[in-house]
């Protein structure tokens, strides 16, 4: 297979993590005889300093023209306070409306030798194994908004269209898994939420075999972390699915590792760790690769349909952990923490011993 | 002091806490000489199931002859598919906004006899105790809305005068705790939060002695989790204030146990405990009436100004607890669990021992 693949290391330890993807991405294609092109481009605060625009035209082109995108991360003290226009994560808003990536996909799953550094007690954490599908391109982040010094709107909409595509993405992340689709509102006070409760009402007969069941989104806050084992998949819309999937992104521990997929309807789409930018230990060569290695892999799994070459990966992660090699943020007490680099390359000699 | 207060039952369990709560105040008011007058009214379900109107007009006409609201809880399954405006949750929104209670207080304290309970592990929330401070009478909960078969809008608008009552209510509760306000807010996306940004920097200098930060509410909703001790006062919005207030409802373990006030400028309040109905036990004497008996030491406190007398009653849930007393929901294995009144007459004999 041959694909192209724009590169966007952004701020912070972003460029730091990308590499250290971009090498397993290359081990894979040697490993399993595919080409992949990597083209770099800027955005976030590095594309704000050199092209006074988060998101450049030429960014955008790159983009336009590769199969996929990974991504490292935006943002950093020195843009706090610049303009809404010139924030970096103003790039990342833009980069997902423009390509209409409106499925932002976030799995959280126990691993084992992480759970001491669970926030969570060990019994209510070990068997989480959730997806949450969040509504990227809708809602409160793209209604029209409005502000003088003595009043601010914002408007949250939802078409008909925008609900369906992502209910229907959901049953279907769903059926490929425990098949229990939970679908989260506010339908005690929102005409949207009660519009996107009928919608997921209508679309239940055509996934007979998905179980599916309605929650608010204060009761979801509270049961994420009570009975965050019970949640397989969670359909929600933009800024619910922001709270919400940060949440739950702290539960088990494992933050560092946590990918992220962002998919438009052809399979194209964004990968990114869900950590930030980090700025504090940019440049040291310490930070956790492992995020955005395992967004490399979903790049593989959802953008290529390469499922071998994303287990290869996800293997190869997990074996690392389970040999007891950590980065810094991780490493138990007592355990001496690897570089980027030198963990990278624990993977890499999972993927190919020859490493 | 003689005060008249409106006792709102509800659904549920409802009936039950506020008995046990009504009872409480009847023993503060007998031992430190002041007159309060109880008069009932319907809310919710029961005001559905008789007046066909979840805020009945006479309910209104007897809080308006009140100084204080004595809530129990409302919902059940009963009404779930009434339409929205013949829902019991309805009745909770309609006696917010008609009484202006703009400020919801929600502390959260972590207590050591229960942290067993606590899904988080002890050395997180062992120090928790913070107040949520949650405007809740303006935002998404009370905006325009419109809906069709094919979209939906709600509005989330602000005005200056909105931010500034709660924010100011809020630098003067951190005042008299810690002195740390955290505001949250969305001012990366929206035009209401850096609204609410802009009057929070522009109040700072009036409460110079006041520690204030700002934090994005996903990172909020993470911290809350993985720091939870760090936090003061938090001041929100309305909607975000619904979902971080239940998810810290339930990091110490001790939801059952959890009050609220819902406030207007001249103290005026309404007093409820955070529980739900729980229609599963409804009627069968074992629901824990704690939160609604700490409610009821709110109201003294905050609405009669009787810290004394609020004191007493925190000081008799804490000592019914140290002696190991508790109702079914919280009661260790092996510890017998007490009925509603068994465990309410630990409390009036912890007031008053001849009880
Ligand atoms: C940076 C910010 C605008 C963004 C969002 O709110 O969507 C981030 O929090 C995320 O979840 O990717
Ligand atoms: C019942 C519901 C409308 C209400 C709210 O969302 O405000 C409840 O969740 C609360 O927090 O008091």
């Amino acid at each position: 297979m041959e694909k192209k693949i724009t590169v966007l290391p952004g701020d912070g330890i972003g460029p730091e993590v990308v590499t250290a993807a971009v090498e397993v991405l290359g081990a894979i294609a040697q490993k399993y005889d595919h080409q992949f092109h990597f083209a770099y481009g800027a955005i976030g605060g590095v594309a704000i300093d050199q092209y006074q625009d988060p998101l450049p035209q030429n960014t955008i082109s790159l983009c336009e023209e590769s199969d996929a995108i990974l991504l490292g991360a935006v943002g950093g003290p020195k843009w706090d306070h610049n303009p809404a226009d010139l924030r970096p994560e103003k790039g990342l808003l833009r980069i997902r409306k423009h390509f209409d990536l409106f499925s932002n996909l976030r799995p959280v799953q126990a691993i084992p030798s992480m759970l001491k550094s669970s926030p969570l007690k060990e019994d209510i954490v070990k068997d989480v194994d959730l997806l949450i599908v969040r509504e990227l391109t809708g809602g409160l982040y793209f209604g029209e908004r409005h502000r003088t010094e003595n009043e601010a709107l914002d408007s949250l909409t939802y078409t008909r269209e925008e609900i369906e595509r992502i209910v229907d993405n959901a049953f279907t992340l769903a059926r490929l898994r425990r098949k229990k689709l939970t679908s989260v509102d506010k339908a005690n006070v929102l005409d949207t939420s009660r519009l996107w409760r009928d919608i997921v009402d209508e679309k239940k007969a055509q996934y007979p075999d998905v179980e599916v069941e309605h929650s608010l989104v204060d009761s979801t806050a509270m049961k994420l972390i009570t009975a965050p084992a019970e949640y397989d998949v969670i359909v929600t819309e933009n800024m619910f699915g922001d709270i919400l999937s940060d949440e739950a992104s702290v539960i088990t521990g494992s933050l560092g590792v946590l990918p992220s997929a962002s998919m438009r309807a052809d399979n194209f789409g964004l990968y990114e760790p869900v950590h930030g930018s980090a700025p504090e230990i940019a440049g040291k060569g310490i930070a956790n690769p492992a995020a955005t290695i395992l967004s490399a892999a979903m790049m593989l799994q959802y953008s290529f349909g390469l499922l071998e070459e994303a287990k290869a990966i996800e293997d190869a992660v997990a074996a690392v952990y389970e040999k007891g090699f950590f980065t810094g943020d991780m490493a138990p007490k007592g355990v001496e923490a690897l570089s980027t680099n030198d963990w990278t390359e624990k993977v890499l000699h999972e993927i190919e011993p020859a490493y």
